[in-house]
């Protein structure tokens, strides 16, 4: 059964990969299933047939058959589960060692990088702005310094390409999209060898795709 | 073989069970799995050996034979895993549904409420921090308003008590720590009702025995 998602009918990142839906593609290109996509306007996602399916309202969302989820992390953690070896280690202590990854990208990188995104979009006006950026920025620097030291000479989080690099990948661009990976040329360099994937490729062609589509 | 989990030597919360330990000693509890706790202070939580088994040097973790985890979200998952139909149901579409509630709480429901702890603490001699609470508040109610029109009528998130209840929980009494239930009976009802468990009570009671012999 072919599994539909659900993403931005108009990406607020004008096609630069950077909402959540882009983890969800990645993963699928990542284990060869193919999958359709319902675009929503930022009303219909809020409105109760999305609630239904999504109790926040956000994006993405994952139905197949009779069982729908939401959670981007989730979503693409079911993914992993369904084609064992390939986006999870076999193994049962690197597993959870890829899921500990996987929590510690969505709950402890990309809190405050979602923040400064957040903030240039909402409190850029504000007087206290500069500062906030200023603290932000330096909490965020905190993070990717650790996560720099961890990944050292690594290719990858832990041992081979997993789940978790799709997840903390997602997280960091959103960081480059702001410089904040300037500083931290492992973290870029790191990126840099996730987006050479021809699955991040592919599912990178076709967020783009929705994009130019709706701006033409 | 016995697990070692960290935890704070001298917790910020003054023994009310806030800090991010009390998930794992409460899945513990529920699965019947004694443990062992080591205690850190601030400083040795950022020293090489703690950075080696969290490479962001927090609470708690997680060391059982030659597997160390870190992050609660992920241990709280681990510790389910262990113990099928306990935390986590067996059918596989509930089982998921049940993860992506554990993502919704960690993800979606902590990042605001954290933030919000964090600002009374780290801004609040900042000029802004009047504007700054009363935009973090907003989010919280729109984040508490959805998860109280999904709870509902029912005890749970989704069919029986599971890990995600857990998360979830520790996750809205930071939330009523600053008074944010007061506006949804609802929640505060379920946090209630999960604060009535026996495992909770013996968590609580475990997390604050080390408080209190802390400031002895």
């Amino acid at each position: 059964m072919t599994p539909t998602i659900t993403a931005f009918e108009s990406s607020p990142d004008r096609g630069r990969g950077l909402a959540r839906d882009m983890r969800v593609r990645w993963a699928l290109e990542e284990v060869g299933q193919s999958y359709d996509v319902r675009l929503l306007s930022f009303a219909a996602m809020k409105r109760p047939a999305h609630k239904a399916v999504h109790p926040f309202g956000q994006i993405p969302t994952w139905e197949e058959g009779d069982l729908s989820l939401f959670e981007s992390g989730a979503i693409v953690l079911h993914i992993a589960e369904q084609h064992p070896g390939v986006l999870l280690p076999k193994d049962a202590n690197a597993r959870a060692r890829a899921i500990a990854w996987m929590f510690a990208s969505l709950n402890t990188v990309e809190p405050p990088i979602f923040d400064r995104s957040l903030a240039t979009f909402l409190e850029k006006d504000e007087p206290w702005f500069e500062q906030r950026l200023a603290r932000l920025d330096s909490m965020i620097a905190l993070r990717l310094g650790d996560l720099s030291a961890h990944l050292g000479d690594a290719d990858w989080l832990d041992g081979d390409f997993s789940a978790a690099d799709i997840l903390m990948v997602t997280v960091l661009r959103r960081a480059q999209a702001f410089g904040a990976l300037e500083a931290f040329p492992t973290l870029a360099a790191y990126v840099a060898r996730a987006e050479a994937r021809p699955a991040y490729q592919r599912a990178f062609a076709d967020q783009l795709a929705v994009f130019e589509a709706a701006s033409a």
